[in-house]
């Protein structure tokens, strides 16, 4: 399992060279960017060389197509989904992820049609690029009634999404904020197969009630309530082998300098990692 | 187009046997029948020539799998749906039809992923015995809010699960109960593709406000308030030639002699066909 | 059916607007056309204008991609194709064809694996613009040895090919001269679904043994010996209503003017529909 | 990894009883083993006490369809590919397999179009029942020719099909044989994942040219020379955790009473198993 940074959390880490010699200073292994930024004025073979210089690939990048909206908006988007995969793949990075919010202001079993259809061209795209869609499902309580109408939020309804969307490079981005606040146990991990995981987050909760837990009220990896190590342990059981990137949501930008974040993480890190058992 | 009767709204019509005899007597050109109970005690050969000698083929046999429940249960129709397959094809059928309930006790959206999966499976299934799928919208107001939760009774949502499905064999099967119930025009019909459409069911409406037309509560076609007419000849310009099949659903069995009831719907029949300009 | 014109056969018929101007003189409805360099320096309300006002339509547009070659390749086109596909359906046209040679360089059967999966990408992306894609089976013998292996070249195989790749928007492309130089008959036609059918080419062949007539040796429409009525009549039968586009392919560009070659095919064509039944 | 067994190159090993019974004495996991049989007489719940109590598994259950000659024919072994699913569902087996011959009497191209689609509806009814299905490339060189055109043989090609097949369960049976007669390293192998191999079989080759192994020429494992450690560390390296079930094709029934044959591919699966690193 790689060590990986997304820029959540960590406040202004710069530019996607600063952000790169960043993580890798602070010893992580991978980093979720921009693939269009980062190719942006350094051509492909730049980029990869940034990345390879620092000892770092791509943990994964973001679905650049608007499924939630409409179907113009969703193929609008269609052609900068086939320009990320192919930098993606020139690049080495074979997966991509989108998140579902568990409330709705469609109705909800028109939109469960319309994200089945499009979650699956945005895969069939990707598989022609050997890149993997993972679908991130969204725990917190107060989310779930955010919006009018409830949608799903449970890592069981979406693996049935998944299946519905029927595509061999489709499964989950597994996020251990999400599976706190739905409660699960390490069981609901070793269950799965290695290749039902696209991509990992970690980041951690605060000592509140789970269901008063809040989408942006994380904290940093390791500095919070969520059985992390008991979380990894249960990945690395499953066979699981790509990028755990931190991600951590925050209603106000941190306050601390991005290295004394960076230097935490790091120190978390070790010591979760070293626990679960992971080299 | 095909003269089609199944055995909704005319009373006892008797065995397989009479029934078809009757459709045969009042001109008739197809029959929607359980194709098991037809081979049932007379062989695929049997029932062949049964129908041969009358004139008939079958119009549509209905889909032998529960599929909004467990997936125990749907599993354990699969083998009943196969054996049907078979004996349709053999029989010349080429149609299976299933209907779509407007609210359901499920989370809807949950729900919809499933429906998705097992009507694809179902399609796949049937594909390999030249088998076509339709989907019936349901259209009447009330059983809109008859169960907790809202699920699809537009034929626009249901041309979106469709494409969902994204099966080359599903597509609609056109009630015109349904399609009034849910103010739709001729331009709807008109805009759709023949292969669109699976199957049709004929019947007629009250004299009562269109948000109280009651599913249960049809009458004769041609015998209400319905633009049969409209509906028929709209049919005919998408170049549909499959069946029209009367399907009356009402709360009580009707008094009168099924005879009678099949006079009654031949004269509607040929009035309306004539009108439309369908041979 | 509408009266379709390709340029093939009708020697140098000038730019985009000047065929345009041609084939609207002429009387025909549509025409097969390169999108990209239409809409190119006039924008697609300017093209949608050009063809407005000369009361034509796109008849179908050619596959941008290259399939039959390296993954690389066969990538590289794909941001073409949804350009295409993007402009074809603001322009409202709905679709598009390729052709599958009955011979090839490589291994039948990975070829045949790799076709199927490229052409499955290439029909889910166009489905997403509500475009069809119609596969061309080459009938002329002379092609079924002229690369190492055989491929596939008739009907049969090539309906079988389309159910493998599975999509709804997939159907043939019908040349007559490949009907003819695979010694089919009307009722091969006649058993074809409307919707099987994605787009059709008509041209004719010389009065030579069927075996000897070569892919770049046909006639204008309507003066061979091909069995134009029995085409148009069975297609006619089956409720196809897209565009018959002439497509004459030849070794040597005609002598001809290209008026003169027009004025040959509007008779032609003006005697053939009219023999056939279509208004 | 699990030690499996099938009965092929034991000689006779007897009842389903009896090899139950043996597999277990000898230390093995998993047998390969026909469930309807084994559920014939003593019902799902005594066939799974019968494992249970043996300390087994099944390991893989052969596909009851035959994909390679008419329609018809695929047909007729659905129900019994539906039945044996379920029974193997209830029986914890997730695995079914079959192979795919290096060439073939039909014409290559379309032979692989009608494989693609008929095992790709193999794969989505097993999906229904939770398994997954392996395809067997075959790479002796004396069958690559044996029948008139040559199909399919390299494991590349193979994993192409699968893409064409395109559905999340299908994937490889790995055997060792048809690796080292493709001339393959182990470096083939390490680039696979884990769920890519859907099942393994082990056997060995005699110390001829790689070009004179006959299919059904092969030695009992760890007994010839291939490098089945190296095989053995490589599959250990994706993750596969399935099992490795012996599968050995002679041509004349083994003269040595099967508990020797079984004493000697214990003895190997020890050595082979320690020397790899699988516990």
């Amino acid at each position: 399992m790689l060590r990986g940074l997304t820029r959540a959390g960590l406040g202004n880490v710069g530019s996607a060279e600063q952000f790169i010699a960043l993580a890798s200073k602070y010893g992580f292994q991978s980093v979720d960017i921009d693939v269009a930024g980062l190719v942006d004025g350094r051509g492909v073979d730049g980029a990869a060389e940034l990345l390879r210089s620092h000892g770092l690939v791509i943990g994964s990048i973001g679905l650049p197509v608007q499924w939630r909206t409409t179907e113009e908006e969703f193929r609008s988007g269609l052609p900068t989904l086939m320009k990320n995969a192919a930098l993606a793949q020139q690049l080495g990075c074979t997966s991509s992820t989108t998140y579902i919010l568990p409330s709705t202001d469609e109705p909800a079993a028109p939109f469960m049609a319309a994200a089945i259809r499009r979650l699956r061209l945005c895969a069939q795209i990707y598989g022609a690029y050997g890149i993997r869609l993972g679908l991130e499902f969204v725990g917190p309580h107060h989310l779930r009634t955010r919006w009018k109408n409830p949608f799903i939020w449970t890592m069981a309804d979406t693996l049935d999404m998944i299946e519905a969307i029927g595509e061999p490079n489709v499964g989950l981005l597994l996020d251990c904020y999400h599976w706190y606040t739905n409660g699960l146990g390490t069981e609901h991990i070793t269950r799965l197969r290695a290749e039902q995981i696209v991509h990992v987050h970690l980041n951690d909760a605060p000592n509140v009630p789970v269901h008063e837990a809040l989408d942006n009220g994380r904290l940093l990896t390791g500095e919070g309530v969520i059985d992390l190590v008991g979380f990894l342990k249960a990945l690395k059981q499953t066979g699981y082998t790509g990028s755990a990137s931190q991600e951590v949501l925050t209603q106000q930008p941190p306050q601390e300098p991005a290295e004394e974040l960076l230097a935490r993480t790091k120190e978390q890190y070790d010591r979760l990692f070293a626990a679960a058992g992971i080299e």
